[in-house]
């Protein structure tokens, strides 16, 4: 059993269980309750360390591209190319905002690769693959864009606002919310940030000109591991919007309870046919990069396909690192998972599946807070 | 081995000594070939007790809509919302009828489910269902709309025509050709109806509001268990049409047989070209909801997927309680099985494969009725 | 070890020695690297002995069809049944050249099925395809065109030029490019000609009327089996262009070579646009009539899915008398591999992968010609 920190609600003290039973080295587990912070643990590590969030940052990008969706300064029936007229090439031009952020572009790298260092700046990202053909026909099938969603989608953010997706998410959900997840981490921060650890084991890395070796950028001489993204300081500076982010489990879950529910009174970031609109399913199956069973919604992961105590309607991104986030608008639940250790496989790590179900078998017991007896 | 009672054309006798051999409680096995009642068994009950159909309903409920169809009543390209102009809300405006069909709509249930009694009623479940909001993007995917698809190809149907399916299932099939396949189960044959019994086993439920927990209703405090659907009164006497009908296994061959074949000089319900397109498969792969590989056609199962020896063509619809009933066109062949235990799992019951398999094994020794020596 | 002949350049030594270890009867194998043949070995049989391509014959057809693309004669996006006008009956009206292409038009056999005789004839069985109706509804998914792929292709061909297929490849490659594979083989070949020879085990057959077996046209009392295809004298004097041709290995992989590199100064068939096409992926996924994972571009396998060393945007065609035969425009190798004997199970045989494996360790050890050391 390791040692834990931090407070539960009562009623949730099971979870304070399961994460001390669970944890194997430096984490930290968030979760809302009908915006109530009803779970925040931490261990081996302080509540306000923060932590590379690997592709959870998707979650936090396309929490931006919900917000103007639902602000009518996008659409997700519109052409990418109409937003951004040079992504319209190579076979690119009928495909669609929702398509786009459902993983059907294609385009999941380009021929030559990226350096860590152009991998890192989403405008140089953005640029070439605007130019790139797509590695199947585009909308006809999905796969995971790893390394470079967040800058396909961050393009068209900028393009129709003028601003970065990184910027937007600062002002209207990092300041606005006071949530504790940094897209571009200022300079201030980086003392509470810790570095990254690989895991004790390593996956046979894909073949290098496959397709998940150009998904992972294995095919480029100096292209990163993906463990070690968030120690790059570009990574971190500039926020690169796939996997750049830092944060600690209460910006994970905070950034989705902002998202979903009435924190301390505040309104809610998204209105509930926005959130209704980001749960429903829009890629699921063989995803053909990382050529296994997967479900996407228009930008996160459908969440609710992973774990079954989640409702139908839940949305969320996990990190490679290990991160696990998401929203259940249905049970009023957000949810932050964060460890320092990439764990083995790097995926989402396994504990979450024990943390999750602790979570859901605390609910029935307890009342929402100002509920009568 | 079970007594068996009922008779067999000569060629046909392994037939009857399969069903000896793999019926395990009351059970009744029905089979035509190009017209012909070649193989009527039975077992624990009698020849005209009637059991519930459970899905086997839906097959009835599209032959009247391939009846339809063939009339140009329906046209399968047209939108749901010209025939049904509520529906074309929240995302489903462009589905059409075929994929409807095809369990591509994505409203496999509703937010907030249906009590038994609501289940019941394929008004209420039509209204509902048109204001809801998929669980996938309407047509890009399918998955099994296990109790309400009735009610959804069902008002299509009565917007169209002015009648309910049921009536006009009652008065162009089960009177014209004296089926015994009752959409409606009147006072009078209530005598006849043996009410279901529970599996001996159950499988672990799927969770509440999981897409699966949705489309079989577990989210609802009052939703029924599917075993127990024909045993509710409300569900016989106004024959749901999702899982509503009551039948003996004569009834349902004999429907099949009625549509593709002249039974005893009737002129078959359905052309040639009608039956050729209602074997054309519309939907294959992983099914969203069952999570698993399955094949549907324009209302029905496409059954040569799931039995080798049928031929490409072949349409038909099993149900929970262990049904099976099908056409195979290209053999001639229509079949009907039904039981009054739900098997475990509660689906087309494994006996059915063997029981296809002794009648396929028959054909090559038998002749056609009329044919030369 | 079995005794081997013919030459590898400096470097490719372990792939004469794999050659030697995996192969257990007559078989050739030849690879070129940018243009250059680096891998020319045989056993049991000649360099110049000619066996039956199987379906890698599809491969040699759809290269004509990418020459008439880049020269604007076709067009991917355009209806098939805008250059066959017959075709566009039967709900395959809407069908594209590049859909067709990927397997997706559902025509993949007829009711009837074929005998042999009219198997090895294209003309008859466009024609018989033209009127059939689609086995699934065209677009949606897709399956593999066994034995018809090439009779449809080749008919658009016919149709748009006034000259077959095999005329056209004839003229324009094996004639331009002196390449050994002969599509139609002149009398003055057969000499040289080896007939194929069963399998030492047979898989069993699919069911005559399901959908593998329409396909492998099973259904037809005539209907000729797999591997005795290339002994039809039919079949290889016509070359049916989707099985019916004759080649060497010289032939398999030079025909890639002659177009995708510059083979002895020539001027590659292809322009780099071109290629790069060929190698998008069209389908993916659950292949309906082999029931298996598959993955197409426009007319030939995605290599690379099945090979995990082969470049990304590779393409090619197996045959199921053990062939491969493929583009890697990245690596800028092709490859060829054929045998007498039909391996079991009938499909590229298996010790192609430890080939490949063997001759893409070979390239980092070896330079270019004309490079600097």
């Amino acid at each position: 059993m390791t040692e834990v920190q931090g407070t539960v609600r009562d009623g949730f003290e099971p979870v304070r269980d399961e994460f001390a039973a669970v944890a194997d080295g430096p984490a930290q587990l968030v979760a809302y309750w009908h915006g109530e912070r009803v779970v925040d643990l931490w261990t081996g590590l302080d509540a306000d360390s923060l932590l590379g969030a690997y592709s959870a940052t998707k979650g936090a990008a396309h929490l931006v591209v919900a917000l103007l969706v639902q602000e009518g300064v996008l659409d997700l029936e519109q052409r990418v190319r109409h937003y951004w007229p040079e992504f319209g090439s190579e076979g690119k031009h009928d495909l669609t905002l929702r398509e786009l952020l459902a993983h059907r572009s294609g385009v999941v790298g380009t021929d030559e690769g990226f350096s860590a260092a152009e991998l890192a700046d989403d405008r140089i990202v953005a640029e070439r693959l605007a130019r790139q053909r797509p590695y199947w026909r585009p909308g006809t099938q999905f796969g995971y864009h790893a390394l470079v969603m967040g800058a396909l989608s961050g393009e068209v953010v900028r393009r129709a606002t003028g601003q970065t997706v990184q910027r937007l998410f600062t002002e209207r959900i990092t300041d606005q919310y006071t949530v504790d997840f940094h897209f571009g981490l200022p300079a201030e921060l980086e003392s509470r940030f810790l570095t990254a650890q690989p895991a004790t084991r390593q996956a046979e890395p894909p073949t290098a000109n496959s397709l998940p070796g150009i998904a992972f950028d294995r095919h480029h001489p100096d292209g990163p591991e993906v463990w070690e993204l968030p120690n790059l300081a570009a990574v971190r500076q500039l926020g690169t919007a796939s996997f750049g982010g830092v944060a600690s489990a209460r910006g994970l879950a905070g950034m989705y309870a902002a998202a979903i529910s009435s924190v301390d009174g505040a309104t809610p970031l998204l209105k509930p046919e926005t959130i209704a609109g980001l749960g429903q399913i829009q890629s699921i199956g063989h995803d053909v990069v990382l050529r296994e069973h997967k479900a996407f919604t228009a930008g996160f992961h459908a969440t609710g396909e992973y774990y079954p105590e989640l409702g139908q309607g839940s949305f969320g991104h996990s990190g490679a690192g290990g991160q696990q986030a998401f929203a259940d608008p249905r049970n009023g639940i957000t949810y932050g998972y964060t460890r320092r250790q990439t764990p083995f496989p790097a995926a989402a790590a396994s504990e979450n599946a024990a943390l999750i179900s602790a979570l859901y078998s605390a609910l029935p017991g307890v009342r929402p807070a100002g509920s009568r007896a």
